[in-house]
């Protein structure tokens, strides 16, 4: 890849300093190039030189000036997180780039089927990445794709650390070593879903007390909810756990991040989404969330219902975009329906942000807009709740 | 301010689409020119036109290549930032750019002293941002600015907001009505510290008595504790409450954040900082986290004890740089001294990731640290616990 901005110089030195306050300095791209173009002749020696290999399995860009201009940013994300990746010590980690159009065979020898993802590549896994373009998000997913995909909580402090994330779905089991064969099974199932869903496991039997756990148990939580619900069948093989997971992976209410937004917003229901907006740091949006949580709570077993959470403090620049798309304002709770193809949304009207609506006023609503939209759509209605 | 660089071709077209998948498209840079150049004959007619003005007042760019580039960056950064601000509905937004060599007369007329720092004009405040120079966390940032200074908490679930609310300094007071005088007096406050200092009142007899708050008191909160100090002497005049915010605006532990790191970085102890690296979301991490809330509580009222916390999941993109600089692994957690000039540190030797200290073995380990450097300084030492 040949880099002609003028915009990249040769910026090093800043990477180089680490005196005093320039340890704060964020770094910027150097102009070296470090990622790959793949093709046939290079991808299989390329790939051989690095622990894990980033894959950017792009759309061949347009001819029109504005998707040349997108495509280069979007390389220029991938050449500053290569450069700081070159800088990680823990593992050596490329980065390479596949043309959905010059590159279909050997994408189809990689096992890609999706064009438009980042694929990362590690010993014995590939791993989507559907998130935002940007340096930062990457990285930082690619650490967690890094470690290792189970933890093991040994303690009453780290179960607090265990209770206290929530926001993604999760697993935790309890076995008697970590040579057990049905760890083992465990750790293999993990590696299938990592790191978009967290698995957790403890040989400590007073952490699985304190879980009210029985050896060799696995206990599922969807985000958001403390309690979990015990699969079925121990123990368990690999598949087993495999197949229920896949079974129970659209919760009833997640939240949209940097790192996952694009494989969310794919993964509508009839082309529709329920979107709520709450800031998380305001107090009517935690107030809001909280009402959220029980609705979510009270409706975790119907596949039907899936509420998408956004935290505008998550999205700041996308947030005058949404207020004038959806035509509301972000610096109170709202909530609507909104269609994945064309962006039309309902909203419902919170009229005073210090009334709130409750919990069961909230699921009315979701349900009377979803049969509306569906009869407009002339599916039939159906009842949700 | 020109731009001329073949990267900032007229990107306009994705900001206007707006369906479906499209709606999580992030903006990018237009092109278009919305940075004013503030300079003595067109400084009070622009300011006058918005509702708050963002003034970045640099440092004169020097003429290396490397420092041009920089600048550069810089510009385009706010030049995002004032494109997206435009679109927000809520207040009109400006930016501009005062040079510190060439506008320096203008800065004085303004009140601003020093340079390299971002200074945000409302209609009463200046309120100074010395954070990451980057589009989203300035807007996030200036989100903050607009909203009002004190939240009010009208019932339990909102009180539960409020106790989840623990990064920053907080305080709360109880009044009879927005009317009453001594609301105004705390509101008036707030003003001067808002948004790096959280404010939040309450009306409710029911939320004050949960609070354990008599009318008219006001009780401070350092970050990451649970036990608030009351603020002695109720009824507070303004300045009373100034006062003593002032006095006490140094927490035991505060987190690092991009909107805030610089301001942190520069308020050093004796020229050093106690820094902590744990991973929030990584069990270890928590774990930590745990125990330096404790050393926290047990050393509140120590004015010469301030840890500063970074989560790295915060600054994927510095994790490299910073294993390098400090010689650490930031997979675990780290606890150190570093120098604030030349970033020489010392690092505890925490061997086991399972057998964290405990808060005690923690603050022996500050103290022999610090008395030991402070020694080498010649400065002599001092007890510090």
């Amino acid at each position: 890849m040949k880099w002609t901005w003028v915009l990249v110089a040769v910026l090093l030195s800043f990477a180089g300093i680490s005196l005093g306050k320039d340890s704060l300095d964020f770094p910027m791209y150097d102009g070296k190039d470090r990622v790959h173009d793949l093709h046939a002749k290079n991808y299989k020696s390329v790939m051989k030189k690095y622990d894990a290999m980033v894959v950017y399995y792009h759309d061949h860009p347009g001819s029109s000036r504005v998707a040349q201009k997108q495509f280069e940013i979007e390389e220029l994300a991938l050449e500053l997180a290569a450069q700081v990746l070159e800088e990680f010590d823990d593992e050596d980690v490329g980065v390479g780039l596949l043309d959905a159009k010059l590159d279909k065979v050997i994408a189809k020898k990689l096992g890609l089927d999706e064009s438009d993802s980042i694929y990362i590549f590690t010993d014995d896994e590939i791993i989507e990445y559907d998130g935002e373009l940007a340096a930062d998000t990457l990285v930082e997913f690619i650490y967690d794709v890094l470690e290792d995909p189970v933890e093991i909580i040994d303690n009453s402090k780290e179960l607090k650390g265990f209770e206290n994330m929530d926001e993604d779905i999760k697993l935790v089991g309890y076995f008697k070593s970590h040579k057990s064969e049905h760890f083992e099974a465990f750790a293999d199932a993990a590696e299938e879903f990592h790191p978009h869903i967290k698995f957790f496991a403890t040989f400590s039997a007073k952490v699985a007390k304190a879980l009210d756990l029985k050896l060799n148990e696995v206990d599922f939580y969807e985000p958001f909810t403390d309690d979990p619900v015990v699969i079925p069948g121990k123990p368990y093989t690999e598949e087993e756990l495999v197949k229920y997971i896949e079974d129970n992976d659209r919760p009833t209410l997640r939240k949209l991040q940097p790192y996952n937004m694009y494989e969310i917003w794919e993964d509508d229901i009839d082309g529709e989404h329920i979107i709520a907006f709450a800031e998380e740091s305001d107090l009517d949006g935690f107030e809001f969330l909280e009402i959220l949580k029980q609705v979510a709570q009270d409706n975790t077993h119907n596949p039907h219902l899936s509420i998408i959470w956004i935290d505008p403090d998550d999205f700041p620049l996308l947030v005058p975009h949404w207020e004038k798309t959806f035509g509301i304002d972000l610096s109170s709770p709202q909530i609507g329906v909104v269609d994945a193809d064309d962006a039309d949304s309902v909203w419902m009207d919170i009229e005073d942000d210090e009334d709130l609506p409750s919990a069961d006023e909230l699921e009315d609503w979701i349900e009377d807009v979803l049969i509306e939209t569906t009869q407009v759509k002339s599916k039939g209605a159906s009842r949700l709740f």
